[in-house]
């Protein structure tokens, strides 16, 4: 027997993405050999440089295709304020937002006694660290209105209590909500009306 | 300036594709990334091989990582029976049910007054051709319940008569239903209950 026959392998690999199914990825698959020039190609180098370039940032968890962010290298960002997120999703919608002109710091999740995740699980540490080497005046902890989200803002809050000033995003966040299926005005009005703890 | 990010020109090309919009977009190629070794790697291979070796099979249509396509050269699949399919995605679908064991021939599309789609932009001269070389017997119309999709099949049962069996899929089929959504189940009934036409 030859190899698997490509066309099937390729909508084997592409059912396996998060909101694709067989028969969504085998459609997804017929419009790519369609558009092999306009799309298939491109895709499939845009692919190969990703899966050789990205990484994590090592100084704010997002990813990138270099050791550090576009963000933590961007002179035109605002230094000493830091807004810590749970997930690079979680960035990326506070970025579409426009507004938050300072540095991100990931935490690459939330605290879980369940799932075993700890302080050291998380970017935590680093954090503590970033305070002191970068001059942080202000962290807002913009993490997920969920009881994860709320218990990891509570346990950084001690943990920082009197080092720096710490806010969170305020109003327009809903009860269960996450950021990252949030509209970008209510990001925009909650981060703008963010108060003190 | 460099060129943008890899990781944003990843995540437009995918925007790019049916079933994905931005937002799944982002999502999926933050997926890819956490499962580099697993999936975004073995993907673009799978991409860049597909891209490099699909095209049309030059009988029937289907599409096939060399010039005749593996249902076209399987030995053990029946001849003289050609099941007609108005695309791919039918020809899949009909695969799916397991049922039929002969050979297809995938139009391409349907006839179309309205966007000037006549028979020489389908493959029906070469379904003529193919009545003669391969001894066929018997010809299923397979296409679509919907209104293009019966007066092609109408305009070739025209075109063959007298030279063949014509056969349509039967029970089962919806009124403006599409092969491709539906259950193994039906198509395996519609095909089983064909009807001489
Ligand atoms: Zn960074
Ligand atoms: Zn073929």
């Amino acid at each position: 027997m030859k190899d698997p026959n490509p066309i099937d392998k390729l909508i084997d690999l592409m059912a396996r993405l998060p909101g694709l199914g067989p028969r969504s990825a085998r459609r997804a698959v017929l419009y790519l050999i369609r558009k092999r020039g306009q799309l298939l190609h491109p895709l499939a180098e845009a692919m190969a440089e990703v899966a050789a370039t990205a990484r994590e940032c090592l100084n704010c968890g997002n990813v990138a295709s270099a050791d550090i962010c576009p963000i933590c290298t961007n002179d035109s960002r605002q230094n000493g304020i830091l807004c810590v997120v749970e997930d690079v999703a979680d960035l990326w919608a506070m970025e579409r937002s426009g507004v938050f002109r300072g540095r991100y710091h990931v935490l690459g999740g939330t605290l879980s006694a369940l799932d075993g995740i700890g302080p050291e699980e998380l970017r935590i540490p680093r954090l503590k660290d970033r305070l002191s080497t970068e001059r942080v005046t202000e962290v807002i902890l913009a993490l997920n209105a969920t009881i994860d989200g709320q218990t990891t803002a509570h346990y950084i809050a001690d943990q920082l209590e009197g080092r720096v000033e710490l806010t969170s995003l305020a109003q327009g966040v809903p009860i269960g909500g996450e950021l990252d299926y949030l509209d970008d005005g209510t990001i925009t009005a909650a981060l703008n009306a963010r108060k003190r703890l």
